[in-house]
């Protein structure tokens, strides 16, 4: 885990603060609270005109009032529910199909993306909107920011989760908050910060990646207050987190969460920096196989499963995420008794180069081994299976004698895969402030074009 | 004022609730109430290094936390405070200059768009939130929303003050919100309109004139329960009203703001549809000569001037708004006792063609009385006094036999100026979801390109 440089003058301003009480229960505790929150959750899901018909056969009674007709429910008979996929909410045709209370009782609608499909749309209640904030805080207040913390909250505001996801926690929280969304560029970002004083980011990665580029380029754009950043809504490596640590002279968050069962408040990283600590009063967490969804031996990589514990207006049974995880249950040394999720990668991000199986964040650790290189890349990949792995990328500045030699070695002794570069001009390849697109489907031209 | 069509089978779900008691003052006890919170607005400004040099040197005292010393100020001694003006704020090299509290006092940061020049910024306290929301409530209230109505906010969420200053208000409020801000366009939006049963609409005029252009084209898509609408953050003319209201089939209503004393939540209008009820108890009016600056009589056109009285981080004293406008009054038979604002323009964009000042609300008066063309138009205009008014504008369908004589004919008997129109093909000039551009300083190329 990367330290912070000493020369940083304002270090130690933002604290980390005590855990929350949900975040230090035993096990066992938190055993007994996920059994009586799955209860209430089933008892909401069969509310749901989602889930009615299937729980209704299985439970052999219609939606009932009284929580405890679900009690004998327990964690052991989580395998037994339906399963949830992205499909099943994409299928409901009324809104009101995928609500677990009344219309006039959501707030708040939330959609996910709709880049991979139509929008699948997620309610909130005031309850959910309360708790929403709640979980947000643990993050929050897990990177040192607190009650007027000065935050440059860059994520999306709208019908996407982040921006507003965050807002949830730093409202209640009293934080003063710059809400940066539709700030056009990396420059006005920057002179933004330098202007409110900005001591904490929140940004996607990729949007990190381009505001360290610029500061490298030009070290007097640092935001000479910021301290800390939480950077999520899309995959990043390990690797990224150091450079951008080294790089803004900020300690680096990671932060999981997906709009289908929440928005970001899932699972986040602590100062120790191994994988997320995931909420799990909140969500319930098995991991499966991806092929035949068969629950997997703890420890095993798979497919991340979660049950929502405290949605009102929208739970959730077992919603498929997508995402391959392992589960880690050892104690960690921050206090969080919490599992952690390690590795998280998209499960559709993850091809086979010459028979190995490889995420863009695997490649994107490779190149920040080298210096010359900047960590913006596309590997362009048409199919699903390859006999070589072709990345385009880019000289940090104009290209060393045997640029593309250099980097092919160093890349293929690293991955252990056969490697084709093609060397772009500095620059070149788009920044993105949301998802990056690492993986593009489209044949490869031969040859370099720098 | 255009009614609703007989139809309507959703008319009346959402009914206007009753007036504030802050709506209601009659004018003595609105300007006691004026008078000892100006006293409070001096006071905080005296305490900002915006204003305190020049009020310490006029009140012959440094800042007092004594109220009392500010109370021989009263609104008579208006016009000798010192005047602000965009400019003062661009100037502010450090953004605690333009505040009157403690940085760490500051909950949020908004921005003008800096569309004209670098942004000013803005600093909301805890207490400026609430009393935003409280000012927004009034006028989601005059509209018919209330806790659980299906409000689609399409205003910009952000830096802007559209969004979420909306939210300020439909929150604590209670009303079930889509946060449609990055919808990326007319079909989605109303897609979602139709998902989640929308009942009132919030956008900028042009989104609302871009919606109904394409409900105009298939009637199916018009959501079927959408009743009400406010539009703001943009010019428009009551005529575009009246078109958005029938196309739509709800009630239309404007509303005025600007980011630099608050954001929305400044004025707005009532059922009667003629003006802006001010909020008087929160902003002081006052109407001066463009050119010198010298307060106007009742009654006349002139530049809108406001002081805040409520603004606790941010007061602002006599703000050059930029605005011309006429202040009326004579009470509304609404109930609401306060000044209304007539005929908002901004003042940039009024031209004199052929010695005739004509704002971008006239010639949209003009153009929507003539069926066969689109109200999307633009005026190509390169310096501020011209010999005749050049016009691109959009037949609606394929242009009728004689469309561009006919429609310079029609133009010009109601504007009373010499017309040039460029006929361009259906559907060719962008449709703006923010601030519609709709006086562009280019040459003027003759000819029609349809």
């Amino acid at each position: 885990m990367m330290r912070f440089r000493a020369a940083r003058p304002e270090m130690g301003q933002l604290v980390p603060r005590v855990l929350d009480a949900a975040e230090r229960l035993d096990r066992d505790a938190l055993r007994a609270l996920q059994g009586e929150r799955l209860a209430q959750t089933v008892q909401r899901a069969h509310r749901s005109p989602l889930y009615r018909k299937d729980l209704s056969e299985w439970l052999g009674f219609a939606p009932s009032e009284d929580v405890a007709a679900y009690r004998p429910l327990g964690l052991d008979d989580l395998d037994r529910l339906p399963i949830t996929t992205k499909a099943d909410l994409r299928a409901a045709s009324n809104i009101e199909d995928v609500l677990a209370v009344p219309l006039e009782n959501v707030r708040r609608w939330h959609t996910s993306s709709g880049t991979t499909g139509r929008r699948t749309p997620m309610g909130y209640s005031e309850a959910d909107m309360v708790n929403w904030g709640r979980l947000i805080q643990r993050n929050l207040a897990a990177t040192g920011i607190m009650a007027g913390s000065r935050v440059h909250n860059a994520y999306g505001y709208g019908l996407f989760t982040g921006g507003l996801g965050f807002e949830t926690g730093l409202g209640p929280m009293g934080a003063t908050v710059l809400p940066a969304s539709s700030v056009p560029d990396v420059e006005q970002h920057l002179e933004l910060m330098h202007q409110h004083r900005a001591q904490a980011l929140l940004s996607t990665p990729g949007l990190a990646l381009a505001l360290a580029e610029a500061v490298e380029r030009n070290p007097a754009l640092r935001p000479p207050e910021l301290q800390a950043g939480i950077f999520g809504g899309d995959g990043w490596s390990p690797a990224l987190r150091r450079h951008i640590e080294v790089v803004l002279g900020i300690r680096a968050h990671d932060t999981y969460g997906l709009s289908e069962v929440l928005g970001p408040g899932v699972a986040h990283a602590c100062d120790q920096g191994e994988g997320l600590h995931l909420y799990e009063d909140a969500f319930l967490p098995e991991v499966l196989d991806p092929v035949d969804g068969v629950p997997l031996t703890p420890g095993t990589d798979g497919e991340l499963v979660l049950t929502t514990l405290l949605n009102e207006a929208s739970p959730r049974l077992r919603y498929r995420t997508g995402d391959r995880v392992r589960i880690e249950r050892e104690r960690c040394p921050c206090g969080r008794t919490a599992a952690r999720l390690i590795n998280v990668v998209r499960a559709d991000d993850v091809r086979l180069y010459a028979g190995r199986a490889l995420a863009p964040n695997d490649i994107e650790a490779a190149l920040l081994r080298m210096d010359a290189v900047a960590p913006t890349f596309r590997v362009v990949a048409p199919g699903r299976e390859l006999d070589v792995l072709r990345l385009e990328v880019e000289p940090k500045a104009s290209p060393p004698q045997d640029f593309e030699r250099s980097v092919r070695r160093g890349m293929e002794s690293v991955l252990d895969v056969p490697v084709e570069i093609r060397v772009l001009a500095s620059g070149s390849l788009e920044r993105s402030r949301g998802k990056r697109l690492r993986l593009v489907d489209e044949p490869w031209r031969a040859g370099g074009s720098a």
